[in-house]
């Protein structure tokens, strides 16, 4: 999920105006409420990661966690806690190790990507070296199990089972997109399992700390991370989707990343099922070559997608993990209002077309 | 303490030797019950750490935890668990913790030094890839927590504590150790820092869950946990000076390696201290060099280790960590007989003079 965000634009913009709007408007909008619980957050955060001795081990801490991003995992802790009738300060501890944690995973990531940029400045292995970034990502892993220690020992045994359990399933995820690169026979289910695991659980297990943290009822703390889980799946494969088809203009990255790079996406598997043995043969020669100018090859491969049926396929895709996500979130003993808070929050991402 | 130990030999060999010493001599040596908590514990280690998918992940766990070593940790917590009254048994899970950990550090460490042989295998970012060794150590940090959730909340909490802050000190005196490569004005309180936390908090945590696990009086705990640090201590001094001074011939690696490789060790720093205007000189000099026969280079730098007082510093230093470690011991309220047992295995890891 390393997109940009309308709703990034969004907050940042209202970050500044909240007062403003206010005074004009009455109460605080549902983005000002975003606003306000990532301001808190980074505020926390900053006052919980100071720089200590061996400074090489903890100035590149703190440089990734000071890059910024969406800061979606965390508020989403926030926003659960309270949701549920529990304080968000109760839940910063928590959100502070999911933060953690995504940053960590980031680091090491992007060693094994051998990515150059990350939210457009250097990444810390090119920072410093692949060393810093190994051993730096270790402590931030450690450091999110410490963020618990706060924390009743009930909570504190429940937050960090439903973290290793989160933190193992990342791993696996990663393993299996390492794995698909190499692999020709890769299912359906599989993608699916590989993005829900890469991606879609670390979101999951924020919303259903906020429910713990807030003490709420077992089952809609399980419901709770349902309705992340789906969003999760969701909104990967719109990203998938946004990749071939967003909005050039708008898209934070160049858009036929995937298709250049040979990604076997959702698009992509569904269009290998879909297409006529022509455009199968074809497509599976255009993923088979990095030409210099990839633009006909682009252009190409999205005929595919179209033509095959997995552009629909796609789109139908998002609408069901959407749906089945609300339909969690609607089991919920919430508050009809909190209901809807994040039911639009949802929707605000799932509706960016860009 | 990657060092081959007289111990470890006889231990191997005492392994298959058990029933037959016990039909001839009666009751079990002391020799016996290590090597006896040894082979429970591998059989224990090899139950709970099953290949599953993806498998790329999880072969390597298997192949480094598969390549042997003393299992000294793991077997000093079963001990002191028993010494506390326990059951081994109920140490299990800790002790395995604790070597899953010792086993990521060992994969990490190894990509970060480049090493192709651990144990005198390959190593698993040799055999695999450098991602491989990134990903699967993390997903051993990640397990290391796992194996602590079958203990009482409370329990667990403790043991978890103990191990984040150990894990963390771990981290922290491997980046000493790094820095430590490129700096000239290191002191030896900096030095004994590294050292401690590099290698010896993971044996006093190691001991001191035994003792947790027992259900110890927390002051017993703490001087157990004193017992395995200053012990651990001593350990790495005299590893430093065996390094320089062992018997070639039965010294596991090479004489002389940290000398070739211009290690800054105790023996080096106490050199620093105490050599004639002229020696300080003649070492500086030696220790930015890297000739490519070394033997005079070694020849020429143990001679200033001895005739500067380093050699005595370093054989008085050993003593005073093993009489503190002997101290903390005595201090607790374990049986005599008990107390007899861990003083012996400190001292058979102390007497080693190879």
């Amino acid at each position: 999920m390393s997109n940009a965000f309308t709703l990034n634009r969004i907050l940042g913009w209202a970050f500044g105006q909240n007062q403003f709007f206010e005074r004009i408007f009455g109460p605080m909008s549902d983005i000002d409420i975003i606003s306000k619980y990532r301001e808190q957050f980074v505020t926390h955060l900053q006052a919980r990661t100071q720089i200590t001795d061996p400074r090489n081990l903890y100035e590149p801490v703190q440089y990734i966690l000071g890059l910024g991003g969406k800061r979606l995992r965390p508020i989403l802790a926030l926003m659960t806690a309270e949701a549920f009738g529990g304080k968000a300060e109760k839940a910063m501890d928590a959100a502070l190790a999911i933060e953690m944690f995504h940053n960590f995973s980031l680091v090491h990531d992007d060693i094994m990507d051998d990515a150059p940029l990350r939210r457009g400045k250097t990444t810390v292995h090119e920072k410093w070296d692949i060393n810093t970034g190994i051993l730096s990502g270790d402590a931030m892993l450690i450091l999110s199990y410490q963020f618990f220690e706060g924390y009743p020992v009930k909570t504190y045994f429940e937050l960090t089972k439903l973290f290793s359990k989160t933190a193992l399933e990342v791993c696996e995820g990663q393993q299996y997109d390492v794995d698909f690169e190499t692999r020709d026979d890769v299912t359906i289910p599989e993608y699916l399992k590989m993005i829900e695991y890469k991606t879609s659980v670390l979101v999951a297990a924020a919303m259903k700390m906020g429910a713990i943290v807030a003490d709420a009822d077992p089952k809609d703390a399980d419901a709770i991370y349902e309705f992340g889980r789906n969003l999760g799946i969701a909104f990967q494969l719109q990203d998938d989707f946004l990749d071939a088809f967003g909005n050039p203009e708008t898209f934070g990255k160049q858009i036929g990343g995937d298709i250049i790079e040979n990604k076997k996406t959702y698009l992509y598997l569904k269009a290998l099922q879909g297409a006529t043995k022509d455009d199968k043969e074809g497509l599976l020669h255009l993923y088979s070559i990095k030409p210099e100018d990839s633009s006909t090859k682009v252009e190409a491969v999205k005929t595919i997608f179209e033509e095959s049926g997995a552009v629909e396929e796609t789109r139908k895709a998002i609408k069901k993990y959407t749906q089945m996500a609300f339909r969690a979130l609607d089991e919920t003993k919430l508050p009809e209002q909190s209901k809807a808070l994040l039911q639009q929050f949802g929707e605000s991402l799932m509706e960016r077309t860009v």
